[in-house]
């Protein structure tokens, strides 16, 4: 999408100097771990994934320029480039904005047409906006995103009284991303004075005031928010166990007995409004495999355990789990009503065995015992409780919890 | 707090009629579980827990009325009556409002001298809060909670251009709960217009404009914000999980080697920031018992398992986890390196039956059996493994996995 559209250069300049003061967390809020990756690289992901962006400079403070080369590396986002910021937003932006015209110690980055700015702090952003964020820039020079006003905003007298409330449906929000020509920007940030350095909030405006550009602006989805307070990051990290547990690939043998029983929990799993795809097995479908970050397998007996390894080394080989964890639910079906405790006690040890190899390259393999038990009741409960565990393992992906061998 | 300054009686006017499209859930969010429990609940709990305020007047759609005299039943909101709201939030306020004149059915309400008005949307509000409005309202007849603008706000042309963006450290975002002189705030809802009815956002500025009063505005906590998408309700639901897993009990035995595993774990679940007290029987100690939220209970035979029986009884009767669930985390510590399977299957199906009682009180038990092996390195890593997960279960309080005995 939009590759035959935006025919011309565009950049992403992402300022990421904040101290995250308001999380209270210690570690600048675009540093803290979201199921183990730091919420940056969220950001990062959203512009690397569209293929007419060509580069990301992302401007970090002097300490934290390690750290965020390291990032870049570990989690492959190859566009980025890091540049050390300012002691003030604006400064940083505009420093961002210069690798386009000099670097200490490397050739200027090739200047593009068009430059999108935007916060570290807000992960979810939808190729489509950045599209028309794009496009409206190089027509008009300058594009924002706004949402409507949460709150009434109200002007207060300096003693602290009510003066007069704002006629809400007159203002708008106005958010991030924001798009630019490279001249008009560039241009602004040249002309503008120490006191818009130090105190400034808005890049529009500047590009009003010093450029004589009125933005065009566009209505932003409500994911454009900014990830501010830590209840932010819990808000933050809901929506990315709520994309990444939406669907789900039973493996289940060619047994009827399996079959039956994934056939059960498809139907389960549907109320927790996961999709569902049954597959007697997966060797060789490869392209399956990547599309898919949640498995359930199984089988009647653990030797299927081998079959896992070989789908953990296909993921490996592939980076499968680098951005998101996979996770894997080997599901134990046990045909005798009174299953052998030392085979059970076996099965566990090979389980937390492998889980914790497989952690290292973030897969998550957790265990699930059902025992088939030939009274209905007993086996309605069983498949109910198998469904539970299933949908609360894959939607929570909780790492202190691999390796165990459940019992539904 | 509070109790011997305000010596006049105060309300509560609580307007949850919202249908609650933004959340995409189908359900109103004041009506969404959180930890089984409506999110109305705990909004209410926080007016029903200050000792000053007498009666908490929720306005529902008539389509939510049966709900929410269930709700107030069912959790013990004593101080709640529920009347039927209007169209528009302005006229569900103002029938909030006439309860204290005239119910349908029932005798007027005592008539308050000051009256809170608040979202049923906005679950963290302080007493602290609450009592310096009220005071400010007496004084001033009107008062309400302000927060600093989290977005510059812009006049957009009528084109969708940038018009100009306002001056953010002049504005104050209005947020609730706010606090009238009842005969201000009633006078202001009998003088307004139809329009106002339909449109008005603004209590405040009803205040000002049909009263004359200036209302006094004070400085709010960022938790007064109000659960309006999806992801609020997950930031929400974490906000409470933090509070709820600050701190544990373990309950360890007299014995050597648990009470040595207890310090140990206690020293561990510190680097989780839960501050854990260690006691080596509980039994007798009420008032401990009834403080506290999460339990870590270690022994070395499955007979402990009629002390948490003994314990959960206690519970029961005091109602004790009717508004938050309980966490029992019951510990087997093995001495034998070898443990007998068939003693750990008894186990597992004597913890997974209890538990299954225990849930219908909110009671949540898991179990986690440690091998004492005499290897030093096995020996921290289960030490390890057993802080990890119970650290996930105090934290996430997930009803799906109890009645297990996990391997740490
Ligand atoms: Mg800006
Ligand atoms: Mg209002």
């Amino acid at each position: 999408m939009g590759q035959s559209v935006v025919d011309f250069p565009v950049a992403v300049v992402l300022p990421a100097g904040g101290c995250g003061e308001r999380t209270g967390l210690g570690t600048p809020k675009q540093f803290c771990s979201l199921l183990r990756r730091p919420l940056i690289s969220y950001t990062i992901d959203t512009f690397h994934r569209v293929s007419w962006i060509e580069t990301i400079v992302v401007v970090v403070a002097k300490e934290s320029l390690d750290l965020m080369l390291h990032i870049a590396q570990k989690f492959h986002h190859t566009k980025v480039i890091v540049v050390e910021g300012g002691s003030t937003r604006h400064r940083s932006i505009f420093k961002g904005l210069q690798a386009f015209c000099a670097r200490a110690g490397a050739p200027p980055l090739p200047r593009p047409e068009v430059v999108i700015i935007h916060d570290a702090v807000r992960p979810f952003v939808e190729e489509e906006l950045l599209l028309q964020l794009t496009l409206a820039a190089r027509e008009q020079g300058a594009s924002g995103a706004t949402r409507p006003l949460v709150s009434t905003v109200i002007a207060a007298t300096s003693e602290g009284y009510l003066d007069h409330s704002l006629e809400r449906a007159k203002y708008r929000a106005s958010e991030m991303p924001q798009g630019f020509l490279y001249d008009i920007i560039y241009q602004a940030y040249q002309r503008c004075s120490e006191f818009d350095f130090e105190f400034g909030t808005e890049c529009l405006h500047l590009a009003l005031r010093y450029s004589g550009t009125n933005a065009r602006l566009l209505n932003g989805p409500p994911t454009l928010w900014k990830v501010t307070y830590k209840r932010d990051l819990a808000a933050a990290e809901s929506i990315i166990k709520d994309t990444l547990s939406m669907s789900a690939c039973i493996i289940s043998g060619a047994l009827g007995e399996t079959a039956e029983l994934a056939s059960r929990l498809q139907e389960n799993l549907a109320a927790h409004s996961m999709t569902v795809d049954v597959f007697p097995c997966v060797k060789g479908k490869n392209e399956l495999l990547m599309k898919t970050r949640n498995f359930i397998q199984i089988s009647e007996t653990a030797a299927s355990l081998c079959e896992t390894r070989e789908m953990v080394k296909i993921f490996e080989e592939a980076s499968h789990a680098l951005l998101y964890p996979v996770v894997i639910v080997w599901v134990h079906l046990s045909m005798s009503e009174e299953p052998c405790p030392t085979e059970k006690g076996a099965e566990l040890t090979t389980i937390m065995d492998i889980s914790t190899t497989f952690r290292k390259t973030n897969i998550l393999l957790y265990g699930i015992q059902v025992i088939h038990s030939k009274v209905p009741e007993l086996w309605e409960r069983s498949v109910e409780r198998l469904s539970q565990i299933t949908a609360a393992l894959v939607r929570d992906r909780n790492p202190a919890l691999t390796g165990q061998l459940l019992q539904a």
